[in-house]
This record gives structure tokens, sequence and C-alpha cells, in this order.
């Protein structure tokens, strides 16, 4: 029987690492939930977060997957531990193959991350940095306004973004850093606009770092066509336009809801 | 016994319903829920706004409440009725009375209207102010981006709330509109840059409004000084700062945490 492993984030913004994932294992079946009807989990406590991820990660499991991602920075900086403790399969999250990227990739030693509140707050990202070894030096700062300017059609040219990016980076200028982890899956839709405002700054994109990090386990099934099912809690009332902007490959029609275990 | 009644919202925009509350009846009793673990409930489907508002009003009916009120136009415009046919006690909107005081504040007989994407979608202002009859025009925009903002500190004066503001009011301009119905709670935080990029147009606070309905029902604690108990289902991570910004004379410290019911 062919595997299947399960990939949850508490919205949408997991997309990004879905279509990193569809593209370094085009064979792999896969099933994804967003967590659309709790979403965003980025300025919740850490008991909240971690209750909602075990109740994601239950789901993917009846669904008979053989490994759990969080393919939410939140969810990884917050409830990774537990998630392990509690499930039967391996789990993976994004920060610690986005650190190990980032630790590789420094020449000055000076890595910065942007994130949510909860990310930020929970200092899992320097615990994970620190842990590579080597006398990093980590600078970082919640954006928490990033997720709705991109949710709501914010394009990454328009003006209001480059001022609140601005505003965010400020804080790592002159610091020296050349690497910048983005620890937060909606930032790559900002790419474009962070990347300009920071030139020669070498920006992490942690789904394509955890393609990277699968790539043993999973690299027989880097071609061919797997079966992939979307599944959320609940369309949103922007559902297509936001699932649109995350990826526009994702056919939004046929994403699945259930909330059957809320 | 002394009466006491329940207020609830999705998160502490209610503050603002609260203050208008407690400045009206300063003797009547009260006790807030704001739903935090689940907040913002301006995007979801109907169906969760339904669902997350039942839960809510039940924990207050538990504390004996004799009136229940639901301090959130998103609740208001979509779960009103299924409110009023589960709940034994008297449920009262926020939605209702500021289309009642848009229509008698109208000489141009142009009223606009402004809320979350849910409240818009719901259609649920345009009846209620075409329901009072009179030949009104009503025109509405969602703004999604106003909470995020309002709640991540961008303050009224500040040039990015001025530019997404003027935004989202470009379709009302030339359209001979004298009243705009602020249709959600976070949005007498920005009431000056609205006020100043619409000048000569009058603003309804539902709070405001609200309270002026209540009176007849509440006019005998329009002095002494009620016991006011404040309920969350969690501490978001920016928890005491956003209480500031929405009603800096609450106390975060003195806010209780109940999540049982989720």
């Amino acid at each position: 029987m062919a595997e299947k492993i399960g990939v949850f984030d508490s919205g949408i913004g997991g997309l990004t690492v879905m279509k990193a994932l569809r593209e370094a294992f085009p064979g792999l079946d896969m099933v994804y939930l967003g967590d659309l009807a709790r979403v965003p989990y980025g300025g919740r406590s850490a008991e909240t977060i971690t209750r909602y991820a075990l109740s994601d990660a239950d789901f993917l499991m009846r669904g008979g997957v053989s490994a759990v991602i969080a393919a939410c920075n939140t969810v990884s900086a917050i409830a990774l531990e537990e998630l392990r403790r509690r499930l039967a399969v391996p789990v993976y999250g994004v920060l610690e193959c986005a650190a190990e990227q980032a630790a590789a990739a420094t020449r000055s030693g000076t890595v910065g991350v942007i994130g949510t509140r909860a990310t930020i707050a929970s200092g899992a990202y320097e615990r994970a940095l620190l842990a590579k070894g080597g006398a990093l030096r980590v600078l970082t700062n919640a954006c928490p306004l990033l997720v709705p300017l991109v949710e709501n059609g914010i394009a990454p040219d328009d003006p209001v973004a480059e001022t609140i990016c601005e505003r965010y980076l400020r804080p790592f200028r002159g610091q020296g850093m050349d690497v910048l982890i983005l620890g937060c899956t909606h930032y790559p839709v900002y790419r474009t606009v962070l990347q300009r405002l920071l030139p020669g700054v070498r920006l992490i994109n942690s789904g394509e770092a955890l393609a990277e990090q699968l790539r043993p386990l999973y690299g027989r099934y880097a071609a061919g066509s797997g079966h992939v099912d979307y599944y959320v809690t609940e369309r949103s009332v922007a559902f297509d336009e936001i699932v649109r902007i995350m990826d526009d490959s994702v056919d939004a029609a046929a994403i699945h809801v259930d909330n059957s275990f809320l």
C-alpha cells in the first residue's frame, strides 16, 4: 500500500509548504488540513496552540498517515515536542530545518528571524540556531501585521506592504545580518518586497528547507503523480481569494470541509 | 437579588460597547466574555459564527444573567435570530439600534455601512435599514484590515491607518452619504481618522446606539457602582497591549480566563 503523509497548518499559509513538497516529491500521496475555523494561531497562548495542534494531528492520524508535518512555524515553535510525545508516527516541523539552513548559509554569523508574536515569544528559533553550534548572533522581530496584509490582498508591490515591512526590518539594519529566516509560511508571498528592502541578504523559506530535509526520506517520490487531498475546517468568507493568493495552482472548489472534530 | 446582564464578543472589540454601557448604567452588574481563543469571527462562515456565538451565550447563561448582549456586529448580523430562538432571556445585538439611529439621523437618505467581511456579506444592515421605512439608499464596504491594524497598534494618526481607511472609504465618495455606521466594535478606535476623512458625515457608534436603546430598560441603574466581571477564553500573546488599546480604563490583570466550555 502506498504511504501517505499528513500536513497541517492553522490556515492556508501552509499551502506554500505544500507547494514546495509537491514540487520536490510529486509522486507522494499527501493530505492537507487547514484549520480555518480557528485561524490564526500566531497571537494565541501556548496552551491554546498546543490544544489545537493536537486535534489537527489527530484528524490526520485517523486518515492513516505515516508521518505528520506541522506546516506552520507557530505550531513548530510551540507544540512540536508535545506532538512527538503523543503521536505514534514521525513528526516534522518547519523550524529546525530552516534554522539548519540558516546556520549553514551565514558568513557574518548574524542571523535574523521574523515570525508571528507566538513564534518569536517562544524563543524556539534562537534555541534551534544556537544548538547548531558556532557563535551565532540571533536577532528576532515579530511581524503580526504581515499575515493579515497578505490575506487581505495587499500585494508585495503595494506601498503599504513596503512601509510595514520596512518598519519590521528596522531593528535588523546596521547589524551585519546576512541571512533572514522567513519564520511564517505566509511570508514567502512577500519575498520580493523583503528582498528589495534587504539586498544581499539570503532569505530562508521554511517550506523549501523542509523539502530539503525530507529528501533522504521521500526522494524516491521525485517523479510520478501522487494523490493530494485538501481539507479545511471551514470555508471563510473570502476563501477562494485567499487560496488564490497563497497558491494559484490549487483549485479552491476541490477543497473539502470537515469540522466534525472541533 | 440584583439583576446581572451578560455581554459577549468574539474578542475584546466589545470593550468599546462595555464602555458605553458602563457610562450609561454605572449601577448595573455585568459580566463580559471575550472569545479570544477563537477570535476573529469577522471572516468566518455563518455556520461557524453561529456555533461559536451559541457556546459563548451558554457560558453567560450558566452565570445566571437576565439578558444577553451580543457586543459584536458580526454576531449581531449573522446569529441573532438563532440566539433568540435558543435562549430563555432577552437577547440584544448592536445592529438594529445602530440602523435605527442612522435612519433617524440621515437627511440625504444615503447611509453608509463599514464592517467585517461576514457582516457586510450577510446583508443584515441593508435589511435593518430598509425595515426602518423611508426610501433609504444603503452603501456598504467590508474593511477586513481595520481590526488587525487597530489590534497591532497602528494608531489613528499613523499614515498607514489613513491610507487604508481612505481606500475603504473611496466607494462612498461623491454619493451624497451623510451618515456612516461604524459596523464593527473596533472602529471607534479609528473614529478620529474616519471623521477627518469624512468631514460633515455623522459617524454612528454601535455601542452608544445600544446604550440609547437600552435606556428604558436599565435607566434605573444610571447611578451607583455595579459589579463587572471580565472573562476571556485565553490570554493572547499581546493581551495587555490590546486591552489597553481598546479601553485603557480596564485592568488587564483582573480579567479571568475560562476556556472550560470550548
